[in-house]
């Protein structure tokens, strides 16, 4: 007898396309990594040294992988632009797709491959959103479904990365959709988690400063931003999203309870050491995503994988994440225009504020 | 020789009367408590018990306490109603006043008090922000002031009590002015020390709920909130309050610079055990106001009874008291109509935002 | 009418004499400080400036300080070798007395002291072990009692100074009585309140270096030493010592129970800020004892005073201070000779281990 | 081409032996896991269940495993009684072996295993200390090595188990060695990682108690232990070791040194959340050491594998593994004897302690 496992095809060669290859190559026990594609040829270069010895196929044309024998998944780390077009056409060649998020910054888009994957049933299309897969927000969501806060009420999340002087975020927000889009979407879909996601907005707010990437403006964009979403239920979350740390990486998430209140992060450490100095104790923080997410893109890698094979449900709905670009946009709507934006029962835009 | 002290009355006999009564009695070396004052019979009889050993003068009428022989400052810790009037007088009576905050929930009565307190600017007129008088933020400023974090752009402040489920904070709610003129006040203070008190507020935004206390809505307030002040250098301010913690006070300040960042109390605690047990590892937090700011308070005494008698400076301007409360009131306003609010560079309300 | 309060009056104006002149003549309201001496003329001067103005007298000499007209009570904070002959002179005068630890370096000339103090039950004779006056161990405390740890098993405890290159310690290792008498007394004494003060040592192991300060093997000392006492009923306390720490003082004890665990100060800290900044996240530590115990000498103070004007009994006892030396010279000279010690059941030297 | 892959086969199935197999069948992406021995039926059962689909082949036969086409390397995570034969037998079949820690609990067997491994020194023999290969010692490592804290001088390392009431403790101390040797040796070994490994034992003491399961004392062992080991060259560690941790694993480390420290999870957590309720702000520990050493034991399967494959150093010498057995021999003397025991500078036993 041997081990069924899932034959995958990678998209996109990337920053985060190469963990997610390392991950389903080495560390996802299930998956057999068959295929990658990338149209870049640094990618295809570092491809063939990496992984064609393992056995991996390489494309440079995503149509040819989708064809390849067997194939059975893709994971999409592609660039956002094409998330969505690559997803349906998986869907099409009735294959699994697990995509980075967001699948499009466009909700219109969202909601079109939505329907799409709803016509086939019988696929698992995820959007990763890797915090669904970390143990911290697993056991908030387990204690809070223990009753042990009461009724979450007030979500305060942030999304906060290092700062990074090489300018690479301001070309990057030419098409990232927006800090809120880009960064908070994940703190928005914390917040369907830990609220549900049958919430209703009510009213967003947003304001944004460009303290150390003044170029942003020319996007539109800031790198520091906040801003408050108001639900129908009597239930608030607010933001913070930031690319200026000096210290690290800082995602913090509160989850605050009319009984108690659950943090996750609130003091970042990339590991458990302390170094006391005459200028007192300093330990370290993590200095990206990955330091303080690796294990949960594994963790990711594994449960797609398991889904496919055992047909069975998905952890997060692929509603959801249009719902959380969605609310998104609105914030990044707030942010740019400097307007609030009003909401009615039955999620309609409207003038003034519901009282 | 003999030591010169600072001759006082005091005003008001309740919970945070008494705290100042027993500072400047006990804990303010240079002060000389002579006299006090509270109309309430129960204060009066406490007095008798309290005050009274210690040589100090009785009154169940401010005018006359006001005329105690030699007396040389006030300190008023009555209602907030008579903050202004009571401030008033005393400076009529050549006085030095310590109030507590705010002057007025109104910011016309306000700038009155301030209006006064120039015509005579001999005396010491200060209105008691505690945490001006925190070890712990009055290091945060120092570091600052070296640059240590570069420039400050965001701050993130928040109020927080522990939950009192009995029902105390709603007949409060009827003269407090709101949460955000009633608590959030302390962050607003903060905010202009941190960032500089010349900051022209260019819009503001709010959100509420009742979570625990539904009876809150009957005086137009709420016991969670959520709001964030825009000002025009380039700078934002956003803040929390709540009186629904279960674990205690926690008051947490973080001001985030182009460089680095500065925390208060990220780790609420009143003191420093830690308990190891089955369920994990457990430190309490303090109850209420005074198990984290019971210092501070002393040090208010203090520092203002030496300026009082050494005629130098009061380390906080009368002016920010009223600007504190204004920007209270811009966000208490934003919170109750749902309507965002914006201003000119000049600080005139305007219809749509300055982009 | 008018308040009683205690006369007291204060010998030795030296480093730790002016934290008790300070906290007995501004921060216990009960006590009178009237009268203090100190042969040292610098201290003299100091005085004249600091004291006379609130009406103390000085002294140069203690035995006349003892006749100051209504004297009750004195404070002694002189050196460690006037101590006893000090306390005695003071109980002769039928006076109470607060004598800083330790009594005396000597555990016979500590057993004198007790025995005279016993032939004046009516007067409180305390011996200041600081730690019992502050708030974290006195939970402690209250947990163990309450029966949250089950049975407390082990004590770790060190006391833990800022290194001071300035030498300053060598000179004081001279009549210290040696690092284990000098510093884990105050571990000593915590192990004793926590595991009760009728303990039978029954073996001690001491080993110690010198690392920074190598001239103290001229005194027989060192500047680092661990030491472990084991107890006959089945308890462990071990002990570290030290006078090389960077980052500033760091006094750490855990009480371990067959339950539970209690820890003080694990994480030193000398306010609630923390420095956010390129290598990571930084916070400073108390520089010296009284940045950390400061608060409990204001206690001491105060209970003290209201034990000698209400004929209270004293929170710890005298015998305790002569136990606490006893046991820090078995580890001082097991430390020194290199050989451990044993004891039988009844506290009798013995040449082999009892198993 | 196709990668080049380390054939493996795992001897014993149990706790650890169940780790390890996972680990190199399913994290490390250059081995291949080809075999796996055990004579015992139940875990033959899963085996069948859990390897055999991914093509290992059963054995019930040690020797006939060393025998399976190909193999190159075998890992030991049988009873520590049989470590020493199996690993002597591997090298004779010329195979690579990664045993677990300890080879054996007596010295001489231990140094047995080194000769024999001397004369194959193209294969690599390596015991498995999983600290060795954990981020926060391995940082630490790194700190010490530039110089960050000066001249390390005092090592504090605890080895601290949460209670397993069961009673599996009393049977494993018959023939574990003793906590000291089963527990502390990872202490000892991170000492002589921290110190150097050229360091000479000059004196050692120990006291233990049984605090929760007296019947350990039938194997002459204990459940709480504190040790001191004093070395030549002005260096000391001290160690406490116990299985009756109410909260789960603590294993803290401390380096002190003559300008800084380095700590390692002072504060145990297992993920990184904060519960806050009405008790107080609630972390838990993790529950064993795989909740804290789990990505250790990956990256040295990863890094042995490595070694292997490249014919690199390996990262510890077999040879401080005995150092490690033998300073932990010591100290299970000292704590059962009751006796201190001293070494002369060339390392022999010497009755009286040099000074």
């Amino acid at each position: 007898m041997s081990i069924q496992k899932l034959k995958v095809g990678m998209a996109g060669l990337g920053r985060v396309g190469k963990i997610h290859v390392n991950n389903f190559l080495h560390q996802t026990p299930r998956a057999d990594l068959v295929a990658a594609f990338t149209p870049d040829a640094a990618e295809l270069s570092w491809g063939r040294q990496n992984l064609e010895p393992y056995g991996v196929t390489l494309y440079d044309d995503y149509d040819k992988m989708l064809g390849h024998p067997g194939l059975q998944a893709v994971v999409l780390g592609t660039a956002t632009s094409v998330h969505a077009e690559e997803t349906m056409k998986a869907i099409d060649h009735d294959l699994h797709v697990l995509c980075e998020k967001p699948l499009s910054t466009s909700v219109e888009v969202c909601k079109a491959v939505v329907q799409k994957a709803r016509t086939k049933p019988h696929l698992k299309v995820m959007c990763g959103f890797s915090r669904r897969f970390d143990e911290s927000y697993r056991d908030v969501y387990d204690k809070i479904s223990q009753g042990l806060i009461g009724r979450p009420s007030i979500v305060r999340s942030q999304t906060c990365d290092k700062h990074d002087p090489s300018g690479f975020f301001v070309d990057y927000a030419a098409w990232s959709g927006g800090v809120f889009v880009d960064m908070s979407v994940h703190d928005i879909d914390l917040t369907l988690w830990f609220f549900g996601d049958d919430m209703t907005v009510k009213s967003v707010a947003a304001y944004g400063i460009t303290a150390v990437q003044p170029d942003l403006k020319k996007h539109n964009d800031y790198d520091n931003a906040v801003g408050i979403v108001e639900f129908y239920n009597g239930k608030i979350a607010y933001y913070y999203c930031s690319r200026m740390m000096a210290h690290g990486q800082e995602d913090t998430t509160e989850v605050i309870g009319t009984e108690g209140k659950l943090s996750v992060n609130i003091n970042p450490q990339c590991n458990f050491v302390n170094f006391y100095h005459p200028g007192g104790i300093t330990r370290e923080a993590p200095g990206n995503f990955i330091g303080r997410f690796g294990p949960a893109f594994v963790k990711e890698a594994n449960e797609f994988t398991a889904c496919c094979l055992d047909n069975t449900p998905l952890p997060l709905k692929l509603n959801n994440a249009i719902k959380a670009v969605e609310i998104g946009s609105y914030l990044q709507e707030a942010l740019v225009t400097g307007k609030q934006i009003h909401f009615d029962e039955i999620g309609r835009r409207v003038e003034k504020p519901s009282l």
